[in-house]
């Protein structure tokens, strides 16, 4: 069997693809626009011009290459490798993902949930490269997560596991676009931090550059604007990223008494806030769980920033592969 | 290999013991008192002989005996079968049981934590047998409980997986005895349920046999009391439950969200209570969490009754055995 694997990750905004070989080298790497817009056949031609173009950096060719994996918003049946209609790719319904890439590249195609496929990567090459058992939350307009456990992948029978996003840490708490109410998301990603910083400055009686940043209007508050106040030294800036580091710590040491992981990772925009943030998070964390699992768990900035999807895409390919070709 | 396994239920005033054959016949049965004020010594002498007595139930020798599977009370080190300092088993601390339960009988030994011997029962014969996947809640004082995921058992690297009575689902609620706030423990055990009717009542304004059943000292409400008031039509009496059934839907819709299990599996005197209990776990869990594994996840009462645990710590047995002697 050959030696190498592409991973992709399918993005509503690029798409990026890399050559990795079964130990782990990053043999080529490519990132384009993904051209939602244009409908489904431009963004699989896309997705193949991607594909040639890493092939070409790594100086292989498509012949040359053992799987694919790729990346994509869900919802999906990762078995069969059908998309179902991802918000951030217009058109998309139904779509034989794995099926129509295998057609057209020649080349056996597998396709995950991207959350999933991160989780994956920084686990096989970054900062879980060591451990058997780790959880990935991704901080961004939701909060997205992977678990690993065994030395796997959790993807559940449906593969909906790890919607960590959507624990509730407050019964009856805010309302989520999930239909439930307090779920995590509603607190801990970005979208939740500006709920609480607006909820905080319409209370009144504040005294914020936030207010100036945002020109008065709350609704055009971005997690940036946030950032860039904790910068300045803005305490209100400061207490919003600390009480949401708070509630993350919550769900983190629900989710330390419930899988006893090795490792508790953190990726997106918002880890940039450095110990701002992982300070509350690791408080909290350790006051909510018990303290054998509490000690165990390390929770660390994830390491392979924007590559962690094509490189957990190309070894999600590489396990199923050989689960479906065993040698 | 012999055929025969070992499963012994080790609690503060019973230790029950069975002869499980690998296909998962019951071969021999047998229940005395621990005796566990008496100490450890006089502790491992009933355990050992309760191996003799369900031996002689299922006409077999020591010498035909695989493996010995203990489900005992934790915290404990599963790896190395030492016990620390369970509260009903006083005197107890760092206690090698599986190291002393093998020197006493010549068989293999291998101890696991009480509620995880009880989930495997329920998976390998019980209501689970026919799923890879599933969460088990024991709900008594507090909430127990147990995970199956990728037809394996999932302990953790400390063993302290599946604390499920401690995922927060409020955060900054209740007070718990571990030392965090708002655990689900805090309002989905018999003790939760205790606290929310005394918290009601004191309120005022009530119209309950409670009241009398208890003698007007709120502390001597049980849960035994509550269920008897349910069964005579107390209508406070039946809200009291099925709050502890939102509660606990909060908590299972988390883990439904989280885990994608086939099966939830509740266990405990609680569950007699019946439809009155299910009926809102049920509707909760599925408004909490997404539609696809919530269809999935069937909330279902344990089937083994009082022999989940000997069945599953034989079971656990025969696992870890096999692990250890690869054929």
């Amino acid at each position: 069997m050959s030696e190498a694997y592409i991973g992709i990750d399918l993005g509503g905004t690029n798409v990026k693809t890399a050559v990795v070989s079964r130990e782990g080298d990053v043999m080529g790497k490519d990132s384009r626009p993904t051209d939602a817009e244009k409908g489904l056949e431009a963004v699989l031609a896309k997705m193949a011009e991607g594909v040639d173009a890493a092939l070409e950096a790594a100086n292989l060719q498509r012949s040359g290459v053992a799987a694919m994996g790729i990346g994509a918003p869900g919802p999906m049946n990762w078995q069969t490798g059908v998309v179902f209609a991802p918000p951030n790719l217009p058109g998309w319904k139904d779509v034989p993902l794995a099926k129509l890439m295998r057609e057209r590249l020649n080349i056996p195609a597998y396709v995950d949930n991207d959350a999933n496929v991160a989780c994956y990567g920084e686990f096989w090459l970054g900062v879980g490269k060591n451990v058997e058992s780790m959880v990935l939350l991704t901080l961004g307009t939701g909060v997205g997560g992977g678990i690993v456990v065994l030395g796997q992948l959790l993807r559940g029978p449906d593969g909906t596991a790890a919607e960590i996003g959507h624990l509730c840490v407050r019964r009856d708490g805010r309302q989520c676009n999930c239909g439930a109410k307090g779920c995590l998301e509603q607190y801990a990603s970005v979208s939740g931090m500006l709920r609480t910083a607006k909820k905080r400055i319409q209370q009144g009686g504040l005294d914020t550059v936030l207010t100036q940043m945002c020109g008065g209007d709350l609704d055009k508050l971005t997690g940036k604007m946030i950032s860039d106040a904790v910068e300045q030294g803005d305490t209100f800036a400061r207490w919003v990223m600390e009480e949401t580091g708070r509630w993350l710590g919550i769900g983190i040491g629900s989710l330390i008494n419930l899988l006893n992981p090795e490792m508790v990772v953190l990726a997106g925009g918002m880890i940039n806030a450095g110990d701002v943030l992982f300070a509350p998070v690791r408080e909290t964390a350790r006051a909510q769980c018990f303290d054998v699992p509490g000690k165990r768990a390390e929770i660390v900035p994830a390491g392979l920033g924007g590559d962690a999807g094509v490189i957990g895409a190309a070894g999600c390919a590489l396990v199923r592969a050989e689960q479906a070709n065993p040698q």
